[in-house]
């Protein structure tokens, strides 16, 4: 299913004409989700014109379909009734989403348009910190009582089916809705009709804490391959569920926020969040590592300077600064990556340090013998080129030495630091790549004076 | 629901009082994966006692969710006859990646031991190529003729679900198995008894080509919420559906493989992968593009070796050598990050170009003039801890206008490779950050020369 650019002119077509039917038909038998695709380049006017013709259920959902970005400029042409009707029939997590990022005025002025029981809804769940299992769950679940039978089970779900987000996994609750077990409706339609609830329901389920972080939450569904994980208070009260889809989207998130750190980017990322976050925002997420990395280098260049006499004499290992100082940075943030990922994925933990830093090591080795070669070139090219007297076989050997011990050392430093941060219960993707390389600098720098020195016996 | 190290003592004590009952009433109120994960510290003899007390649907299951290193280590200890009755009770997608990884003579003298209608499946799935939706795919799906009732429907599910991955979506197909569109069990639930399926079906399904990238089929799955997506040849006809688990894992692959490129290394990932890896693996999947930056790196040392003579009448140059490059490659990796991401989150498109550019300008014009200042300082303490005749106003003025320069060339460069990348259809990762690194270390070592050379008038 590929987007058909051909429906645009059309669907404008059917709004100039005012074909109503059509509109309908088209978004009852097509995804909400590619309503919202198709749909998202018409002008604010149209999509109004097409979203007010159908029904407000679906409505709603091919408006939650849209770009967050979208759903906030088009919010602006909506009176405040038209907003709180729209918002009452979004199910309970998107709209969450969206009342997050509207004004704080224009939420105050919203409330009381909306009714009792929804507005109730929408404080409890805006309640929870941003991270946590309650900020991403919905409260869009079926549960039921432990004692009704399988047949009153599914006439109790056909019921209440239309306005929940998924009917496929029921939770199981007694009367202080004390979470006891679920029961999926694959189980119910297998079951014999006169079966009990609770003779059938999984009594060893996979939950969360309201408080528990939504990255740890998004792994256990993943993990256990779950439709929805049910959410729990401090009294094992049913509170929520989180559902596969949104998993995903926070371990895409979680990913972007990774790649960043890896990156020496701070700050959080939100979907849609490259063009809308402000020049000054982007600015701040940079520049504190930038700064700190920066005042760092400047310690390499103290290392040149104490250096400098060796400098004077042999210009040539200036020639050789870039390649040795890029080298080590790169290899240190190949091993740093390695690790980081494995210590997510848990392929790998802190208990194995050992047996990573000697795979690491002999990984090195050979990296480090290899690029030693690539020095000699370019020392005997300097050679064909320049007539000199300088001992350009000392040079040759004082470059190789050196760049095989950078090498070796920034791949065991770069697989060291995550894992020391894990040790210690911090996430191992603090250790930015370019901080590595800022901090192989000047270990490179130092070895690359030092094997220079003594090899030309300075 | 955390992992509870109480218990394998327990199962420790069951299996040695040879207790099936309490082993089996253990396997059977515990999620599969849980048991697969309590089971894991266990030895092999061990494992393989206990799964023997189960049911073979559930060992099949339980086994399914230990590591596949571990699993390709457990099939050791089993005879073929043994090991063809696992793989038998196996979902076709969990069994085919077991198999991909077995040794070609076992896998040989194994398919004979198979069912023929099994052994043909495993032939199919396993004819895919790596990496596309037809390789990752399963052929446990519910299909129903368009032309039965709702209740019809509903009691052929209730006869098939038990061996189906999944019966939340069904699949409607003519005879030809050409796909018509789907129900889902929600919609049938719903329904009067007496509806045709043709009635309720949604025919404007998403659906994939079998020779589709797998990252596609998984964001598709992720971007319309879907449960399983339906997987087409050529004919239209319904070959397999992929599930959302596997969407997950597929992401979280493709995760990994994109860090890793953003690190110039090369080479695909899979679960499990960083230990199992051989040393030999290892480096030949970080070599390549070290020696080609090795060898790119000796043009900064050529750069720096054609301004020789700046350098020996200012050696204080080469002071600030490590934190020009240090912080082109930084910056510019910010940007190549930020870019790489919001193109593969389709946050951009490579037609906002300019738009992005612009912004980028904008913020490292406020970078480059923050960090100009800490150069300034380096410039102060040399001043402080050196007396000498170096005109240093000069010096001062010639660092930190080669360092804005820098930082605003980096961070264009980083952002502009990803974007042009893109534009010719490359994946936009490809421009590693080790390999912008070495790029804007040639551009900014040209830069912060000449601009000493005008400003000193040498």
């Amino acid at each position: 299913m590929t987007k058909n650019p051909l429906l645009i002119p059309e669907i404008r077509q059917f709004l100039k004409n005012n074909d109503k039917k059509a509109i309908q038909e088209f978004c009852q038998s097509t995804h909400p989700g590619l309503v919202a695709e198709f749909i998202s380049p018409l002008t604010r006017e149209e999509i109004w014109q097409l979203l007010k013709m159908v029904d407000p259920d679906l409505r709603a959902e091919i408006f939650s379909h849209l770009d967050l970005d979208l759903q906030i400029q088009l919010t602006e042409s909506l009176s405040r009734q038209e907003l709180a009707e729209l918002i009452s029939e979004m199910s309970p997590d998107d709209r969450v989403d969206l009342l997050k990022k509207l004004p704080e005025e224009l939420k105050e002025t919203l409330l009381p348009a909306i009714a009792q029981a929804e507005r109730e809804d929408i404080r409890r769940l805006s309640s929870y910190p941003e991270g946590t299992a309650g900020a991403v769950m919905t409260s869009d679940y079926a549960t039921l009582p432990p004692d009704i039978n399988v047949k009153e089970a599914l006439e109790k779900l056909r019921k209440e089916a239309p306005d929940k987000e998924t009917i496929y996994y029921c939770y199981v609750v007694d009367d202080d809705r004390r979470l006891l077990g679920f029961v999926s409706l694959k189980d119910l339609i297998l079951a014999r009709p006169d079966t009990l609830v609770k003779e059938i329901m999984n009594k060893d389920l996979i939950y969360a804490h309201v408080l528990e972080d939504q990255e740890e939450v998004a792994r256990k569904i993943q993990k256990y391959d779950l439709i929805a994980l049910p959410v729990v208070d401090d009294n094992h009260a049913l509170v929520g569920i989180i559902t596969y889809d949104d998993a995903m989207d926070i371990l895409t998130q979680e990913h972007t926020e990774d790649m960043e750190k890896l990156m020496a980017i701070t700050g959080s990322h939100e979907a849609g969040a490259y063009m809308r976050t402000p020049v000054i925002e982007h600015f701040k997420n940079r520049c504190g590592w930038l700064i700190l990395l920066a005042l760092l280098g400047l310690v390499s260049g103290f290392i040149v300077e104490r250096f400098e006499q060796v400098l004077v004499q042999f210009t040539i290992l200036a020639t050789f600064m870039p390649m040795l100082a890029d080298t080590g940075g790169n290899t240190g943030s190949q091993s740093a990556t390695l690790v980081v990922r494995a210590l997510a994925l848990k392929e790998i933990t802190p208990g194995d340090c050992f047996k990573v830093l000697f795979k690491e090591f002999k990984v090195a080795l050979l990296l480090g013998l290899t690029l030693a070669m690539v020095a000699l070139i370019r020392v005997f090219i300097y050679y064909y080129t320049n007539s000199s007297n300088i001992p350009l076989e000392k040079i040759g050997a004082a470059v190789s030495i050196a760049l095989c011990i950078q090498v070796v050392s920034s791949t065991l430093i770069g697989a060291a630091l995550p894992l020391i941060a894990a040790r210690f219960n911090k996430d191992p993707a603090v250790i930015a790549s370019p901080a590595l390389t800022t901090i192989v600098d000047i270990t490179g720098l130092f070895v690359f004076f030092t094997t220079a020195k003594i090899i030309l016996g300075i």
